[in-house]
């Protein structure tokens, strides 16, 4: 791992990093050190790891609860190279959802998912095992992992697969692909829907909640399209990581 | 109102009281004095007013947030008299229960909602009449109402009835006959679902959830049955409590 940027502001100190050809951001708090939990947070399709939905949550899981936040780009996204294939699945996307198609229903929805997945997956799992190994991080507490959208798809894969992820917050997904990874989770999940998500129907993200193999699950259903989820379950997302990850 | 006991524990001032023939039960914090937020609680079907449900939110909203909790006995439960209506209409639907019937499709059903509804909707609101005129309550400040199944029922009822109310955490009911009084709703509510609650089948309850007028509503589903609500939830109605009613 090798820190590019390192800057403190509002109480938080923000490192940029590479690992190999993966760029990354690392959030803790500017005074303190030692282990400590970390959270993941997974980006949207078409933002990249200071994208404002990570950063509204970045911020308060540092300040109201002194974790540790990672983000990386997905592949094709913030500083990593452009990626031909995932550019043109993309274009392909956007054609038909500007034509009014349902594009989820397109083959490039499911191969574009595979082939961000076959990078990003084994990319966390490195930046895992790199993050753990810092003092400020280290590899004796918890791991959570927040991801909605894009990053509620990377993350149901991610979860499913990797043993150090202890609680996550999921959701804005309903890929019937994911079923039998869902059905491999079993930490603690808050799974959210936005009740008319145009990209996500409804019941597609039950049936995902329904597939969940968790003992603890709790779905939260609000009001309104894919890019209006209340602000109320950022807070709802800190109590939930502080009850399964404990504080610093 | 007549005060009928007064005790004092935990930090928590207890007061029985009757208004005419309406036993209740008002807690409020042991110190401190002035008008604060009231959250009225509508017991369950074959409780009372200081059943368990009751009490394990009563108490947490009176010492967290220093609120005035409320809550009166429905017809022929707790201290009121026999209910000989009422009672026929329950032994009907515990034989229906007993013999593995869907009792929420018999014809008692509805009935015994109606016949508690007759008396309980207008006992709350002269109960709300009585106790906004102590000085320990107040007409100044917001008032909330929790109840899920039978509370739910009722619920739904007196706050599409009942201006007075400003937030409500409802849930565990899905009668279609709700629809219409649920859509009459516009203040914020949170709304619970069991996932496997036998008696209220899960698409019931989130189409009550979508006739809701309310443009704040949030769904919150759970695995497990009707008795099954877990515990955090208790504390996301302090929270969403405190949001919508303020501190005391």
């Amino acid at each position: 791992m090798r820190i590019t940027s390192e800057t403190f502001s509002d109480g938080i100190r923000e490192r940029l990093f590479t690992i190999g050809d993966i760029p990354g951001v690392l959030w803790t708090p500017a005074e303190g050190s030692g282990p400590r939990p970390l959270v993941l947070i997974g980006h949207g399709g078409g933002s990249h790891k200071k994208g404002w939905e990570v950063v509204s949550r970045a911020f308060p899981y540092v300040t109201s609860c002194g974790f540790a936040v990672a983000a990386i780009d997905a592949p094709g996204t913030g500083d990593r190279p452009e990626h031909p294939e995932v550019r043109r699945l993309v274009a392909s996307i956007q054609e038909r959802e500007a034509a009014g198609e349902p594009f989820w229903l397109s083959p490039e929805w499911p191969a574009l998912n595979e082939t961000v997945a076959a990078q990003l997956i084994p990319d966390w799992q490195t930046a895992l095992d790199a993050l753990r190994k810092l003092d400020s991080v280290g590899d004796s507490r918890p791991v959570g992992y927040y991801g909605l959208s894009q990053g509620g798809e990377m993350g149901v894969r991610l979860v499913a697969a990797e043993p150090r992820i202890g609680a996550a917050v999921l959701g804005l997904i309903g890929s019937e692909w994911l079923i039998d990874a869902a059905a491999r989770i079993t930490v603690p999940v808050e799974f959210l829907l936005q009740w008319d998500d145009e990209g996500n129907p409804r019941d597609s993200v039950m049936k995902l909640f329904d597939a969940l193999g968790s003992a603890e699950k709790t779905l939260h259903a609000n009001p309104g399209g894919h890019f209006r989820v209340p602000s109320f379950e950022i807070d709802s997302s800190i109590r939930f990581f502080a009850r399964h990850l404990g504080g610093s």
